[in-house]
Parts: structure tokens; C-alpha cells; sequence
């Protein structure tokens, strides 16, 4: 039943979109760019959304909801910010639909908006807007908000989970008196971002600064996580930026400090999406199907039952059952497959393509022995083992296999990062194995766009644990004051 | 700083809007009709979300996500439904913004789209579009989806939470291959839905069958629960749709069945949305503010250590943080306000205002006899108890407030639960005091409408557990088989 997955040496974009569907985590929708994420793919988001929920909540931030839909004049107050979203905004100008004479249907005419709506591409517009009205006092902040929403940005090119026009993220909004506190949240957001990525999702991460080319529209700084996929290629796994007064000169918040003082409000935004889902895939996944970290794996574990004869169905039955409520009871998420009309080897592909961390088969003779055979998802390695705690076994491997993910791609990660001193050199790294590249920049946006523009890498981030390192710029020969990292990205 | 509370016999919609506000739960937006669910809202909405969410999964439902944006001939391909939702549509027309000479924006007539797209007023058909690709064969039955999501429908006249023309819902959409089974689930989700009233919200409800004219639009038969309000408004809680195979007929979603042959799907689909918050409010809260139902409030109990002097501060908040651990331990949701600054006065009314089932007030003195002040919002009893074994008190005190919440709401309905027999009597009841009217009807689209143009009352349902009692029609005099439920409604 499983869809054949094309291998990724013979096409790694194919082998994606192979195991996105054969997986059953999305599929395509009939409006070009959107898609339709699947209970296997939204149980994934789901436990995704929860862990974060709970880092945020832990960090001293609470949920709200703002509209979706958003005055377009409000869009054009910041100036940086209209111009990084005018062009890729859905909006909405009627509010009613008829038929048309040929039994078809369109906008009422007389529905046309006095204003048009934008749907939000991001919220800081609307969410401004209302912090100046809440906003009054230095007693007032910090404002630390948090949304889960959808947005559109009308995308051109969209691929699943990656880019498409509709996604689902979460969007953090907070207020602070004073620049130092602004830029310390902006700073702890992208730490637990980091801990999300490394811990949960098993994906190291680099930690940096945006140049100001790459920055969102709007921000004074955007910081960043930026993670390497398996095909060479870097993905930008979470964003954090420090707002500045930007946002609070346009929408005109302004707060009463301790000395009785107007000042403007300090702002941070910071956001991640259903796109890591992507990047759990393209970083964990092989050529069988999913591979998922066990910390967001929906099913953590499945127990097949193996029988031919009818006498042998209830033993082998209740045993699996018993094992069942033993793994519930050890806090391992875990789901029986018990159905008939399916052979265990086609089971076993299943869970193998949907990335189930474990997987235990009981057959008639393990039930005799007290046995049952352990089969690893990431490494393919199976083993009988005893029954008998096994609720601990399974932790242990759980905790395993979590760890071998984040290790195994560590060792790729750097593995494929390269530092380099020249632009040939550069070229040569990226058309061959791609990666990460260390190099030298000059600090000049004309060098930075000459690069793009000739190899189509960019600069991911100024690294901040980057070493203590003068050189020269690759290109130009100018002084640079340490190596930037560059990379092909998502 | 709580702001005053209009009394709801002043003026009951002025005093439901000071509630929502007050209680900090939802402020305006600068898009009419939308709204901005603060922090104490969306905690309230979460709890309600991961009761329901917990009760589908356990009724075998999974999560899912479909896009919000539906191509407008989507919506033309049933006809009731269009009949239906095309009055309130938002429609998307175009996918980019540009800059007008004088300084401000317009959508870029280049990026006209070629097939407008509409917000989701529902999702019956992007849904049924997409199952009519997944669904082949029997073995594909039943399906089991939900989803969480935001849906847009043009309101003109708009109502914090009541209506607004976005507001969060979920919505189940299952396809099944007999109608016995989609009656069955159709039924099934309208019990869940009713537990979840009454346990979790402490609404006491009527279940019952739409006639034609108020039935979903698409559906062959809708099924409600119908709550009363306190000002004698009915308040429909949740409805259930039972859609046969029109949908299926519409977007050609057909399967095998076991005896090879094609049947089209049978469909049912079902919501609950934020519109029941406006529902616990005007259920339970008074002219203090906003009561909350223990099982729903996102906090419990608060703990309020009082003190004078600064001796008095370290062993009062020592015994006010141990008690919050006791309480924590009893898995209470339970929150400190060890605020310097407020008077205690002052933090009691904030509770109050916001609704916290439990106050804690903890002094010197409590601390010396092992003690603490127990208030309940519910009756405004204070009694001040030991505090030994306070986590089980505390935990029966919110059972019982729980539970008197309901009994509460299902004796005020009782009382304002009235037989009438005469069209007379039923215009006296309506413009005295309301509430629900049990009366004869004769069965047609005609005297219904003609009693709704006439009074604004609307039958509810055709409640499940009428007696069995034939009459005749209050107006024409024809033969009833039994009594429907009449009210005004929100």
C-alpha cells in the first residue's frame, strides 16, 4: 500500500515530497500552494505546539488570539515592513458572493469594502495597534504575548511543509520599558528555539545574527537558528528579533516611565512554523521512509501481534495487550496493530514508512519464552528480549534512538561544513558537496548580494560563537573581522 | 482598576460587555465584527479545547488541518449550501499590494487571481473535495476527522464572542458507508457535546432535531443542544448535522463496497466554537463578574497572603507558598498574588471580577492557628478552615461549586420553562419573562414563520424527550404530535 520512495541520491526533491506522502503527513490541495496536513502530520505539529507551549509558558508567556484579517492601511505604518509584505499579501475586497447569470457566482459588487482586508502574513501590525491601547504605564510591562495562527504569504514557489502560501506557527509579541530587556527576551526566545531544535527535534543548530539584508521587515536585529539538511542545504529553523522602538513609533505606544516620563515601548517578535516539520524530515528520514526523534513521535512504539493459527490468536493476543498496558503505564505513547487482513511484513513497512520510533513483534513462541523482538527505527537493528521490564527497555531506547538522531546528524553537520579562504574554493565546496561554509566577508551588502547573485548562497548568520579571527574578504581582499557562515537554504 | 459593572436588570447586553471586559476575556478589534481574545480568554477557550479534544480522540476522532482558502466554485456545488453561506462571504481577489501615488496602498490589479478565493465560512467543501481523492473503498471507512481552526462568516450585527465574523471552532467531518452509521455518529457527537455542556460548563441543555428552516445548510437533518440564558434568551450550544450523501453527491465521492459495487459516502459534521464562552458567562456570571465552572477556570483558587508589617511578610508568604505547593500536589490550578503594591481589597475584587471559583486569604494570625479563609464566588460564603488536609478541602469546595453552578442554571431553567397553549399566552410569556416555551405546532414551514415574524421567537428543536401528548397548532389549530420548543435566541 505504501508508495514506492525514490531513493535520495537519484533525486532528493522527490524523495521528499515520496515521504511526506507516503508517510500520510500532508497532501496537496486544490488551491496551488496550500496544503493539507494529515492526522499523521498534525499529530506530529500537535506535539510540536505542546512542547514549545509549555517552554513559553515556563518563560513567562500567555496565549491570546488577534483577527485574522487586517486593514491594509495598517500594513503601510512601518515602512521596512509594507515593503517586505505589500507583495505576497491575500486581500480580501468583497464580503458577499451571487450568482451570475450563466449559474456561476462572483463578488457582490455592492459588497466592495471601504478598506480593503489583508489576511496577516504576520501580526504585528494589528498586535501594535491594540498594545497602544493597553499600554499605558510602566506598570503595564513586560507585555509577554503569544499567538498559535495561521498566516498567508502568497508564495510562488511552494513545496510541503517548506513553503506554502497558508502555514501554521506560532507568533510571540512582547513589550518591555527598556532596550536591555527587549534585546535579553529576544535572546531567551532564541535559546529555547535552540533547546526545541536540539532537544525535541534532535536537529543541532547554529546560533547567530542576521545581516541586515536578511533581517525580518521591520526588525533592528533578527536572530536566528539555522540547521543542515541531508542534501547540503541550510534551513532557518527559528527567528527572534529585536523590534527596536520601530513598531511602537508607528503605531504610537507610548508608556509613562518610573519618572512620570513618555517614552516609546520596546518590542520583540519571534516566531517558528509548521516548516520545522520539514526540517525534522529532511534531517532525520532515509530512503525506508520517516524517521522520527521519540520525544515528538506521536506513536512512540507499536506492538504487532504474529499468528497463524486461531489457537494461537488469543495468547498472543492478550500478551501483546499486556504488553500494551505496560508501556502505557511506563508513559510510552503506544498503539497496538492488531487488525486482520494484513500480513506482519506489511505492517512492519508501514511503521518503517511512518517513522515509529520502535517497534515490537510477539509471536506464539516469544510468548512461551517470555520474549519479544525489538526492532529500532533509526538503526534497522532487531533483537529478542525478555519481556520482563520492559517498560524500562523501551524508555532506554527511546532515550537511544533520541540521542543517536541528534548525534548522527551532529557528525553529518559537520561533516559537510567547510572553512574556506577563497572564492574559487567557495564555488568548488558549494556545486560539490554543499554545507556549511566558514569564509570571510567584508561586512559590505554589495559584496553579500554579489555572492547571492553568482552562487545563490547567503549569508545564514554571523555565527556568535564564531572564533576570534581576522582575515580578508574572499571577494574584495578587505579586512573582515571573523568568518560568517554561508549556505545554500531552504 | 476593575472597571464598574452595569447590573444585568439596568441593562443585561450593557452588563454582558462590562463582564467580557472586565473580566479582561475579549476587547474590540479595529476590524468591525472581529475581536481580540486577551489572555484570560483564550486560557478559558484552551481548557474548553483540550476537554473536547480529548473526548473526540477518546470517540476515535483524529486532527487534521484543510486550508482557509476555498475557490469560490467550490462553494456553488451544493446548492443549499451556497444558498446558505455565499450572503457571507469574505472573498480574496487578489494576491498582492501596491503603492498609490498619494503615499497609500491598493491591491496591485496585476495580481488579480484568476479564480477568486473565499475565506472558509465552514469547511464542508474543500473537505469533501479532498475525501472524494482519499476515499476508494470500503476499507477507507469510516473517516474520522477533526479540526481546530478560525472561520470567517460577515456578520452585521456583532456580539463579543456571541457572533463575531471570525471566531475559532472546531468542526468534525466523518464519512461512513451506511446511513445507520452516520445517524449513529451524528448522535453520538451531539451526547459528546452535551456531556461536555453540562460536566464541563455546567450548562444544562435541550437536545433536540431542527426543523427545515433552521437546519444547517446542506444538511438533511441538524441536531442541537439549547441552553437558556439568564435574561430568557435561548443560546444554541452545539449543533450535529447528519448531511446523507449530498456533499459526496456534490464533489463525486463514491466507494466499493464489499460487494464490489459503488455507493456514494453517507456524511456528518459537527461544531462547537468560542460562541460557548459567551455561553458560560451569561449562564453563571452576576453582577460581580464573571463565575467560572472549576473544570474550566484557568485558575482554581488564588492564595492572597495578607500582612502590615515587614516581620509579618516572611512567615506569612512562607505559609501562603507552601500552601501553594499542597494545592499544586492536589493537581489544583492554583496561582499566588504575592504582589506588593495592591491592597488586599483590592486583588479580592479582581478575583472576583475574573471569576476564580476559590479565594485563599492567608494573615499572621492564620499562619499562628494553623488556618486560612476559604471564599467561594459562586455564594460569597467565607469560612475560615484548617489548614491541614487543605487540598482535599479545596478540592470538594470546587465539586461543589461545580455542581452547584449546574444545579443553579437547571433551576432557573425549570423555573423559566413554560406550557402554553394558547398563541396569546405564548406573546405574554415572551414579553414577560421569556425562557423556553413548550407549545403545539402544526408542523409547517408557514405558522413557523409566521410566529418568527411575529414574536422573533424561533423553534429551537423538537426536543428528544417531549412527551408523548397530540394537541393542536396555538395558532391554526391543526393536530401537533407533540410540543417543540420555542424561545428567543442569541
Amino acid at each position: 500500500m505504501a508508495d514506492v520512495i525514490t531513493p535520495r541520491s537519484q533525486d532528493y526533491s522527490q524523495w521528499y515530497i515520496d515521504v511526506v506522502r507516503s508517510a500520510k503527513l500532508a497532501d496537496y490541495s486544490p488551491v496551488r500552494g496550500s496544503m493539507i496536513i494529515r492526522p499523521n502530520g498534525y499529530a506530529l505539529w500537535e506535539n510540536m505546539r505542546d512542547a514549545l507551549d509549555r517552554m513559553f509558558k515556563e518563560t513567562g508567556h500567555e496565549n491570546a488570539y488577534f483577527p485574522l484579517l487586517i486593514p491594509e492601511s495598517f500594513l503601510a505604518r512601518e515602512a521596512q515592513h509594507v515593503e517586505g509584505f505589500a507583495k505576497e499579501c491575500a486581500v480580501v475586497t468583497h464580503s458577499r458572493l451571487m450568482a451570475t447569470p450563466d449559474g456561476g457566482i462572483m463578488p457582490d459588487p455592492d459588497s466592495k469594502l471601504e478598506e480593503n482586508l489583508i489576511i496577516r502574513p504576520t501580526s504585528e501590525t494589528i498586535i501594535w495597534d491594540t498594545y497602544s491601547k493597553w499600554i499605558q504605564s510602566w506598570r503595564d510591562l513586560p507585555l509577554l504575548l503569544n499567538q498559535w495562527a495561521n498566516v498567508v504569504r502568497w508564495e510562488m514557489r511552494t513545496r510541503l511543509f517548506l513553503r506554502t502560501m497558508e502555514f501554521l506557527w506560532q507568533e510571540g509579541h512582547t513589550a518591555h520599558a527598556t532596550r536591555e530587556e527587549a534585546v535579553e527576551e529576544t535572546l531567551r526566545m532564541l535559546g529555547v528555539y535552540t533547546t526545541f531544535a536540539e532537544e525535541y527535534m534532535a536537529v543541532p543548530v547554529i546560533q547567530g545574527v542576521k545581516t541586515a539584508s536578511e533581517r525580518f521587515a521591520g526588525a533592528v536585529d533578527t536572530y536566528t537558528i539555522e540547521a543542515l539538511m541531508q542534501d547540503g542545504k541550510a534551513l532557518q529553523a527559528g527567528t527572534s528579533h529585536f523590534l527596536g522602538q520601530n513598531f511602537a513609533k508607528a503605531f504610537n505606544c507610548q508608556f509613562q516611565n518610573q519618572q512620570n516620563e513618555l517614552e516609546y515601548v520596546w518590542a520583540t517578535s519571534w516566531g517558528v512554523s509548521t516548516r520545522l516539520v520539514g526540517a525534522i524530515i529532511m534531517t532525520h528520514s532515509d530512503d525506508q521512509g520517516l524517521v522520527l526523534p521519540p520525544r515528538l513521535a506521536p506513536t512512540q512504539a507499536v506492538v504487532i501481534p504474529i499468528y497463524r493459527k486461531e489457537d494461537e490468536k488469543t495468547t498472543v493476543l492478550e500478551a501483546a495487550e499486556q504488553i500494551v498496558r505496560e508501556l502505557k503505564a511506563s508513559d510510552i505513547s503506544v498503539k497496538l496493530d492488531a487488525r486482520e487482513g494484513y500480513r506482519p511484513g506489511w505492517k512492519f513497512n508501514e511503521y518503517e514508512v511512518q517513522g515509529v520510533p520502535v517497534r515490537l513483534a510477539i509471536g506464539p513462541r516469544d510468548v512461551q519464552n517470555g520474549t519479544i523482538e525489538l526492532a529500532r527505527r533509526d538503526t534497522g537493528t532487531k533483537e529478542v528480549i525478555p519481556t520482563s521490564g520492559l517498560g524500562t527497555r523501551v524508555r532506554e531506547t527511546l532515550d537511544a534512538i533520541q540521542k543517536n538522531l541528534f548525534d548522527r546528524a551532529a557528525k553529518f553537520r559537520d561533516e559537510n561544513t567547510t572553512y574556506v579562504d577563497t572564492y574559487e574554493e567557495f564555488k568548488e565546496v558549494l556545486d560539490g558537496k554543499g554545507g556549511f561554509i566558514y569564509a570571510h566577508w567584508d561586512g559590505t551588502e554589495e559584496t553579500e548580494a554579489q555572492i547571492k547573485e553568482e552562487t545563490k548562497a547567503t549569508i545564514r548568520c554571523i555565527p556568535f560563537d564564531r572564533k576570534e579571527e581576522k582575515g580578508r574578504d574572499m571577494i574584495t581582499g578587505k579586512p573582515s573581522e571573523g568568518r560568517v557562515l554561508f549556505a545554500r537554504a531552504y
